[in-house]
């Protein structure tokens, strides 16, 4: 599995006052602890950035990459900061994210092409949520048009089914198990050379449960996704028991070879 | 999930005494902790129980069921002693189990019919185990067979993949999903009024595993087992976090309707 370390999120305090500062050392530190602990992208969610977000973006990017050798995931809903960070990004870049609307793909789509970016297409339009499964898979297969149509490489591309709140939309978190399954037919329902990737952004099962239970239904949901052959999670890489269950899973599947160690 | 308890074993120390004394406190005890962790069935392993098995078995299904309202699971070689257990058995045993050999079947198959009790078909043979998923395959379908003929419901039949080591058989232990996968087909493969129900004998998985990897081990093979689909598991009900991932995974695929306290 791709993990991407979600921690450099804006929504953090140390993060937001960090980014206000321009104050790199705390951000770097977080990159690098991710970094060890398993993250093979770095999200960095600097939030809506209308205001001087490209030259936000410019800055952490370097400042990440200036001490850290990780690809980052660029997460904003500021399109002109996205273009910035690619300019300045080392490797290939995660572009986090892209919706269904056709004026969010037909401007982004062909970054991810220029920049040779990975991309993360959700199912979800400025509608909102799509109610059941068939919306999603709707959604996300104009998306891979898109992408066909703009000549981004199809293993660039990353589905996500939207993963929501347990708490509240119980009935969702199953929907988005059965959109996985449907999306991973996709290279056969629509004569595609590759298979699209999928991702999704974990914690948001989570969210509003009370923090005892956070990390199981985290964990438990991951290795559901992961069963149906989820390709890329956004976690936090610094949940041990998380990562462990990874390993696990990849140990009882055999993607890498057991050892009474594996967990070290 | 129907949950049944593995507790009560020949190989425990405790309960071999118990056995060897006809002392029935301790198994009792344990018959009595595991359902109120939410076995559905507590499993009676007596071992080869060559000696005295007739008298043995009645003697520990009439304890038990004399101080626990709890169905067992009747679990020997010795087919006379599984007979025994099941005339004195109140409500519907479960017989564990039966090998896809042609002369256990046709034993063990009218047994079931005859006291309408759930029945164990192992993807197993007098020559062992078999080597891929389609040997598994085979066996179960002459099971299928065996269970038709001799007109024992298909919904009393627990077709059991075989889970082995995954510290000295890793392949197997991804066979055994696989296998498990088809089982699910069968009946659309067969042609079946019903679903034959699926069932593992689940701490095999972290056998010859460290004591610290066992748990992490059991926990997330059923969560991988369930997602295809599991109907039943042999397991230890008094393994909380394994009994909470079970809870976690029935909320997760809105089987139960999700509260904060679900675990409690």
């Amino acid at each position: 599995m791709l993990v991407v370390g979600e921690n450099i999120s804006v929504v953090s305090k140390v993060v937001g006052s960090a980014l206000k500062e321009r104050n790199a050392g705390p951000i770097i530190k977080m990159a690098k602890e991710q970094k060890e602990a398993g993250a093979d992208y770095i999200d960095i969610n600097i939030g809506p950035a209308t205001k001087k977000g490209e030259e936000l973006m410019q800055w952490i990017v370097k400042s990440i990459q200036g001490s850290v050798d990780a690809p980052l995931a660029l997460d904003t809903k500021n399109i002109s900061a996205i273009e910035a960070g690619l300019e300045v990004h080392k490797g290939t870049a995660m572009i986090n994210s892209v919706t269904g609307d056709k004026d969010k793909l037909d401007i982004l789509m062909p970054m991810a092409k220029k920049y040779n970016s990975k991309i993360v297409g959700i199912a979800l339009t400025e509608k909102g949520v799509p109610p059941d499964v068939d919306s999603r898979v709707e959604i996300v297969m104009d998306i891979v048009g898109s992408a066909l149509e703009h000549g981004v490489p199809i293993e660039n591309l990353y589905l996500d089914p939207i993963v929501l709140p347990v708490a509240v939309l119980q009935e969702q978190v199953h929907n988005c198990l059965k959109a996985l399954e449907v999306f991973k037919q996709l290279k056969d329902m629509m004569g595609l050379d590759d298979d699209p990737r999928t991702i999704v952004g974990l914690s948001n099962v989570s969210q509003s449960s009370p923090p005892e239970l956070k990390s199981l239904l985290n964990r438990t949901y991951l290795l559901l996704l992961l069963s149906r052959g989820l390709d890329s999670a956004i976690v936090d890489p610094l949940d041990k028991d998380l990562m462990d269950a990874v390993k696990t899973f990849d140990i009882l599947t055999n993607k890498i070879l057991y050892a009474h160690s594996y967990l070290d």
